[in-house]
């Protein structure tokens, strides 16, 4: 009761008409009672250690102190890791709980420079390791006493590896690969961690040997000294300067002159270079597929969190701001009661369940592959690299429409970084592609001939509206078969509300696609709209209910609008006045500049 | 010669084979020769005197720093106007030419704190004070004896000018107005300058006398003590905090706890009240109107800007960026090839044209109807401000998806900071509405009866498209029309590429919404698909010689992508290096945080 007293009146009375249980909701969502009550378990435990609170927010702070707060975060989350692993001997599930999803961008808002320390060194050396070279390197990156980062990407090269420049040249006199950057194009740049944090990187790098190329190759190069973390001769490395978002992850370059790593430092469990220099060819590249594929589902996962974040925050602002005048003479309406932010609001939604739903599906699909694969069969290999990487692009775009979106219908104090919006939108955007490396991905599996790229490039922009339907019809089977499965056992206030989502999310993207729908008539688009505007006003009383549901809690949503309390205007002061030019009545610029200025003087 | 030798190569060749004259479209553009070099003249100017150079990079500094170096900035380039006024007795034109547009905005890329002072303190004065308070305030202000803003939108209200909350009410004993804020919604939030900056602002306050509510009514407060800066008895002032973009421009929240000001600090020109505290009512609003038109058709302008540098920086790097294969064993092709590339850049190109044109229509139909307003004719003043209105609002948002399409198009280095992109979109996100809100505009002026209300909102998804549809029918007709008027003595090569560009603008815009176009068949789609696309064809060598022709100079363009000499590589290190994370081989955070972790002593 006396926590109700707090909740903003127009709050309360959204959850009071909602038609169907929260709790059932965010117990289906979680997987079960047990694992809602571990996730909060694990979310007490982290939190209750305040590594997230901070002094000033991030958002004032200088580039410099921005990375340096980050370091700071990224190593006491660490260390309580540690600790938590010893004192309460917790598993590797509440490692990766801590590590990744909604509850380590609570505590990193805006990315952490140790990730890839995690995501990609260790599962390299995993992956591409022969036993001996695991045995040595995971331990040692296990452990911390080193910290890894992985290069691929270059300055003037992207997703098309085959046009990398960086070379490692084998030298059999000394047994030791040379690493060289040839150019300024050829600089590894992007890589998280690798400016100040990392001093191991793996590289990847054309291999050369008996003076023949054989392709891109990983490599394992110490950066900077294990002790003075000063960089080693011929190691230019750095950062890549301010971005967008992610500026606590360290984004760096690295350029080599001439640097000799011994032979062992080429992870050769698939090709190797003997001592004399002789290449032994890989057998398969299934496992680079592996990695991909865990980390394009990982990322489907991560923009389902952020879109519910967003829908979060936008659909409780709605239920708390009034604006305008519906009908003269009446008060200003909740800006929930507009069909227009209905619309946007529950497409994001049910957008949440059909990318989480989705994604379960491939990571089931993944899993069965991954089961052909001991057993020799890699036929269905290709069809789900395409897969994961059509739909990753697909979700990541559609992500950072919906967040983006979300601030826009949050009106200008959407535009405030208090809002939580921004930065997420900076997070999202990130993880964006340009949809057509994927239709090359997906088309080169079906090319019949030589004049057929030409003929791909002037038909590219149809061609991309076609592999788009594609995947948009993929999600909307996954998401309506999937759901059907989910509510077998769910109550029919819970079922109901569930699949009005589903039709609402098949609906919208008919009428979004008329044009693709060739045997459509007028009659039937005034239908399809009848329905979806009915739909709208069925799912209105639930929308705070369903957000309610994703159950994230204010210290992870972090947003001065959408806190469960729905005291939007309170927060937003509170907030402001964290600003440390609000520490001082008068900024010195007066007294050096503006009054200078006033009187003639400067 | 010497010149050419440093341009990228890729783009010398493009440049080589451009059809038309760039300079005869830069000065078509410019509206003649004259003005082209008149245009060059003001900005070697003002660039020479380096205001706009920075010793570190803005997007390096704590949000603090932001403000007080764009104070600096603001300073210096008013003290420089005044010295240029008084050396050269340039005209008021200059004075224009220096704060808005490319220039103001290249010298205070993230906004100025006095921008509101100019554009809306010193029009309101003009606008809505008496002959007498024109002549008391308008010198103080143009002589920045003082410095004012504007203070309408509140903390819980916006555009809704009716719910506005702060109220001024009249005290006949002592002939002064009490202006009080009666709640925390009633603050005044979001002027830009009211933080720190400002010392006056004019205040939109809900008038009562007589214990009469008269509306929303213009006064002058004093905020800040002349001489001290400190804020007066009553003021609660201070800034709102960070928001995604405009950290330049210091926008502030304001309290009052009955702060009394003069009787004659209400501006007076329309309504007044006299000392007994009788209102006497307004005899027009046309003024108003006025303002607000201004303020709109110049913001068009500055949406072309932003357009024509995100265009430019875009199309000049896919000129030097080459990616993936088309033809296996080809070299890599310019990203300009790609027919995906080449359609997302030739749409921005075409849009800038368009709404370009379309803000110079507009502003002469204001003018004619100005002229007719002076003769007492008010007819068509409902009308243009709609117009206006729905236009903002279509620019805006469409400024928004080219300036992050071509942030997309760069791929990663479009995320950093030094392309410039992200900083843009923080701009013109800034001024998007809902475009809901200018369909309520519109259709107040069709409304038949008291249920239409309900009827709007249910079907107001349909409305808005509908409306949208009508905004661009007149884009389109209105760059049809201007287009062939300006093309009329324009040479064949120039005037056959004008042409194609509103092709390109129609086609484009009739694929986007074959929804709408119900007497569409198939085949009507398919012969528009194969329009566009060779028009794309058709366009494509002339892709650099049309942003070249926006003649944005390199110190205006700010960004290491899209500089006139194509050196991306070069730039994006040479930016990298400015960053003071790269001052120091070694962050202290190594010593305080990573090398503990690592050994387990944190």
């Amino acid at each position: 009761m006396s926590q109700t007293k707090s909740v903003n009146i127009d709050l309360q009375r959204e959850r009071d008409k909602c038609t169907f249980s929260v709790t059932e909701l965010t117990h289906l969502l979680d997987g079960g009672p047990q694992n809602t009550e571990e996730r909060k378990k694990i979310e007490d435990m982290v939190l209750k250690e305040g590594i997230h609170n901070e002094d000033i927010p991030s958002e004032y702070l200088s580039h410099k102190e921005k990375y340096e707060q980050s370091v700071k975060k990224a190593c006491l989350l660490f260390k309580m890791i540690r600790r938590l692993q010893e004192e309460e001997n917790t598993g590797m599930e509440n490692y990766r709980a801590v590590l990744s999803g909604m509850l380590g961008s609570a505590i990193l808002q805006d990315g952490s420079p140790l990730t890839l320390h995690y995501v990609m060194f260790i599962p390299t050396l995993m992956g591409q390791g022969t036993v001996e070279q695991q045995a040595y390197w995971i331990g040692r990156a296990f452990n911390l006493d080193i910290i890894g980062t992985y290069a691929q990407t270059e300055l003037g090269h992207g997703t098309f590896i085959r046009g990398l420049e960086t070379t490692a040249t084998y030298d059999p006199a000394t047994k030791e690969f040379v690493l060289h950057s040839p150019t300024l194009t050829s600089y590894k740049w992007w890589p998280g961690g690798l400016a100040h944090t990392a001093n191991y990187c793996i590289v990847m790098a054309q291999l050369y040997t008996k003076g023949q190329c054989h392709g891109i190759h990983p490599f394992v190069v110490q950066l900077r000294d294990e002790d003075t973390h000063m960089p080693l001769p011929g190691i230019k490395v750095g950062e890549i300067g301010a971005k967008l978002g992610m500026n606590g992850t360290n984004n760096g370059f690295l350029g080599f002159d001439h640097v000799r790593i011994p032979r062992d430092h080429m992870l050769m469990k698939n090709s190797k270079v003997l001592e004399d220099g002789t290449y032994v060819n890989a057998p398969s590249s299934k496992l680079t597929y592996g990695t991909m594929m865990f980390v394009r589902v990982m990322l489907v996962y991560d923009m389902c969190n952020y879109m519910a974040k967003a829908v979060t925050i936008a659909t409780r602002y709605s239920a708390v701001r009034h604006q305008s005048q519906l009908k003269p003479n009446e008060p200003e309406p909740q800006i929930l009661d507009y069909v227009t932010q209905q619309h946007k609001l529950l497409i994001g939604i049910s957008s949440v369940h059909a990318f989480r739903l989705s994604a379960q599906w491939l990571w089931n699909m993944y899993n069965n592959v991954t089961a052909e694969l001991d057993a020799g069969e890699m036929e269905r290999l290709p069809e789900l690299h395409a897969l994961s990487c059509c739909l990753k692009a697909v979700v990541t775009a559609d992500a950072a429409e919906c967040v983006e979106r979300c601030r826009l219908a949050c009106g200008g104090h959407g535009y405030m970084l208090a809002s939580s919006l921004p930065l997420m939108y900076g997070l999202v955007s990130a993880a964006c592609t340009k949809v057509s490396q994927c239709v090359a991905a997906i088309e080169q599996r079906q090319k019949t001939g030589m004049a057929y790229e030409d003929a791909w490039n002037l038909t590219s922009v149809q061609l991309i509206s076609a592999s788009e339907a594609h995947c948009r019809a993929i999600l909307m089977s996954s998401y309506y078969e999937e759901t059907q499965t989910l509510v077998q056992d769910a109550s029919d206030p819970l079922k109901k509300v569930l699949l009005q989502l589903v039709d609402l999310y098949v609906v919208y993207w008919a009428l979004q696609r008329v044009g693709d729908l060739t045997s459509i008539c007028e009659r039937d688009v005034e239908h399809l709209q009848a329905w979806y505007e009915s739909l709208l006003t069925q799912l209105r009383p639930n929308a705070v209910g369903l957000v309610d549901a994703f159950d994230i809690r204010d210290e992870i949503l972090h947003s001065a609008l959408g806190s469960y309390d729905g005291r939007v205007y309170e927060r937003l002061m509170e907030e402001a006045l964290k600003s440390p030019l609000n520490k001082e009545p008068v900024n010195e610029s007066f007294h050096k500049y503006l009054k200078p200025l006033m009187r003639g003087k400067l």
